[in-house]
């Protein structure tokens, strides 16, 4: 595993907790409660505002900002705009999530003006929703990928607007453009809940608001993100050599047990569990 | 049974797992969240997108289209109408949750000129809203219903505007005006949540997206979504000669086991436990 | 106690249970689940509508009005004034939950508009926020408490708008500006949730929707919310000599927990549980 990947579970996730900075989220309303309740229980503060009047000044004082286009609307996306110039002018990272980029024209062009209006640090994104905003060809379904190359879409979506791509999938990839990691962690479970990707995003704003570094802030949120869904499905047990959880009855058990592992799991235990592995281009 | 409600139970139900249609909705804020976890537990793909600039899009596409009124504005109606066209133009069925149609007059005329303006499939709706909407008579208590005679307010609903009314309550009525199936599945766990109205909406979309008969579809949605509520309060079996599910400590728990439970329903334990009949007029 | 605390729990809870008052919100996109499920396992019957055009006729047929303007907007703000003087000329008790005031200038600026326009019953805040309204210093972090003094914002608060405070925290202050009660219910798991603050209020809304002094209403509603949580945290038994739950694993155990023993608890047993003390000044 990459050293800066190991440092940032190792250190930086005890720091949030006792920080416990604040994650400005612009986001849909479908998996809202869920994002909230997935910055609780990783360590951070949530706010949720999106009035034009007032997300620059929350911007301003966020230790990150997630804008998510779940549900978006043209009004959204101004406010959205306005707030990441204000977290660009304080130093806050800001993280896109570009839900159903492809599906509709609105998105994939509303995604297109944030990324050049602001200086996004993450885009966290599947891989067909990657692709489509790389320029690659991709498929899209609604709001689920069905197909692309998670590898080669992290990497040209990195190249073109000079972020960090963290597309996630099966297997996670986190690349600048220049180095790319792999993250292998997860579960089947994750698939079956609405709102994994969109918490995806929240906790990788949750890293990156006490890492500076985005790649391995990314990195780091995927691992423990996955580590945290292993141990909820019950193939890894939350203590080095203690019992595993009972298995989940549905999708609904997986994600009370979710949500309580994110709470649970600190990051010596993610650090072991991480499967994460980097190599070049 | 009637046959065909069976047969879309044993057969439908299948083939909608493996397809995974996608279902759109332009719903209420309140209960989206537990629409979207519904409809992937039931095995179709939710999408929910209410921008008046992509909802055309999306409809087209999309296996059903549900629009429900809960928490209902103008530009709502509006795109909810530009939705419905375009899912007609596409021959994709729509669905009608009218929310508290007769607490207000907002409601009430909004639901009159969504039927007048959208060829509506199927109108899922509590007895109240029903007979409201049909012209009868009936008292409404914000969004729950309080009197009616659900028979009765079903087959004047469908006759008047043309569509599969499906009236839930302790005992549902699915009609088109000419035939009527009773269902009498469900337990009453299901009334202490909310958005268990919302949810038999999202779940009628999903068999509407596979199943081209609409009385069909919603009975075989009611059936389905009763008989999991029965699974989940601990009454019935998930397998034919399995254990019972313990019974549910609160309406928490039993969220979590009806989720499950649905998740967990196949078809043909679903056809043996649904108690549907059918009648003339 | 205060007998007239203990009065609401042991005869207006019955009541509420009986009568299932409409509880209108306009309320924020974030936790309005919650507070609808909140209210079901309270005893009433939750309505979230905020379209303009509807405010007014639901707020003058509802027991109750909660303002929350968590994720508030301009229009939002709009609707709920206009709601608030409906409910007002109807005579139901407004409860004003003013999330992040002192965060942004929108925040601190509506809840005043508010306060000048509407006859409010109740405010159910936390102390950084009744801090801001009362014109004390106090610092806000996003929209969680990080200071202040209870209590004395409490008093102060009801003092300059002629409300009843009712300000939560580790430990509560009801404060109608002359008389006090101090509550030590509740559990350290309630601040790990996002939206017990907003369900806080939800339940105020529940018990002065039956019980006319608001001082009684949000004293009883924060010890019965309370309670609850102690019986969830596995801390207490929910009768008197039974046994207790068990520890949640987690938050989202936790969650489910809660409004299980919410749904389940009842006005003798909360009556019993209550650690509400009054005192002048």
């Amino acid at each position: 595993m990459p050293a800066q990947v190991r440092a940032c579970l190792t250190g930086k996730l005890a720091i949030m907790r006792e920080r416990r900075p604040l994650v400005h989220h612009l986001t849909n309303y479908v998996t809202v409660n869920d994002c909230a309740n997935m910055v609780l229980a990783t360590g951070a503060s949530p706010v949720m505002a999106h009035a034009p009047e007032e997300v620059a000044e929350l911007a301003s004082i966020a230790g990150a900002l997630v804008l998510n286009i779940g549900t978006l609307t043209l009004p959204w996306i101004e406010s959205m705009i306005v707030a990441g110039k204000a977290a660009n002018a304080a130093g806050a990272p800001v993280i896109l999530d570009p839900v159903g980029a492809g599906a509709t024209r609105l998105r994939t062009e509303s995604c297109l003006r944030i990324l050049e209006s602001v200086k996004v640090a993450v885009v966290r994104a599947n891989a067909a929703e990657a692709a489509v905003l790389a320029g690659l060809d991709g498929e899209v379904k609604g709001v689920d990928a069905v197909s692309g190359d998670a590898r080669a879409a992290a990497q040209a979506l990195a190249r073109r607007f000079g972020v960090v791509a963290a597309v996630t999938g099966v297997v996670d990839y986190v690349s600048d453009g220049q180095r790319t990691v792999k993250i292998e962690n997860g579960d089947a479970w994750m698939a079956r809940l609405t709102g994994t990707g969109c918490m995806a995003s929240s906790v990788t704003g949750c890293f990156c608001a006490v890492e500076k570094a985005p790649l391995a802030a990314a990195a780091a949120a995927l691992a423990f993100y996955g580590a945290a869904g292993e141990i909820a499905a019950g193939r890894s047990p939350l203590e080095e050599a203690g019992p595993t959880w009972p298995e989940p009855r549905g999708p609904m058990s997986f994600k009370t047990a979710f949500f309580d592992a994110v709470y649970r799991l600190d990051g010596e235990r993610a650090a072991r569990m991480a499967r994460a592995s980097e190599f070049l281009k």
